[in-house]
């Protein structure tokens, strides 16, 4: 048998499910390539998808996550705006810190030492 | 637009989900009604449903949870084991402080004097 461990899913919530872990993959890569198109495609999602998922975050969030540039190849680039950059610096800080505390946790009242 | 907030859940994980807030009600019940089928019933859950929840359970998790009595009304009462009642006792524990802790951590990086 497989040891337990702690498994959960954590999100911030506002009118729906507003940021998460996918959404905040998908700008990262968004940074990195300067392209939705190309983001989408690194995580197996349409682009389609994606730029829905991107304009339902920001109807959520109320405020803009990408800025599109219109032409050139996969129909122009995207890049983060300045407050998709700092919504972004803050969840990764939020989701690290989340992760190290369930895990402490987690120890606390299942480790093997109370086994 | 409503205030935005850290939404989540947490689960023990254990060969596929082993434990969590579904089945720690449901053992709560029964020990509150001394019944599965009274637990169940409360929570809007056919009994079928409640006893195939906690069979998987007690599989993933490698030990009995409730002690079943024949005959009798309802098919006979349920009780929670010593080792069911232990894991409720943690269980409660840990549920407590995640949520402390991801509140705590929502409002260092998303608290109303972030935005």
């Amino acid at each position: 048998m497989n040891p337990m461990k702690i498994a959960y899913k954590v999100w911030l919530h506002q009118d729906g499910k507003a940021f998460g872990d996918g959404p905040y993959e998908l700008l990262r890569r968004v940074e990195k390539t300067k392209s939705l198109h190309r983001a989408a495609s690194q995580m197996g999602m349409s682009y389609s998808k994606a730029w829905r998922l991107i304009r339902t975050v920001e109807q959520r969030l109320g405020f803009v996550l990408l800025e599109r540039k219109v032409g050139g190849h996969f129909g122009g680039g995207s890049r983060v705006t300045p407050e998709g950059k700092e919504l972004m610096k803050r969840y990764g800080l939020f989701q690290k810190e989340v992760k190290s505390s369930l895990q402490r946790i987690y120890r606390t009242y299942f480790g093997s030492k109370n086994k």
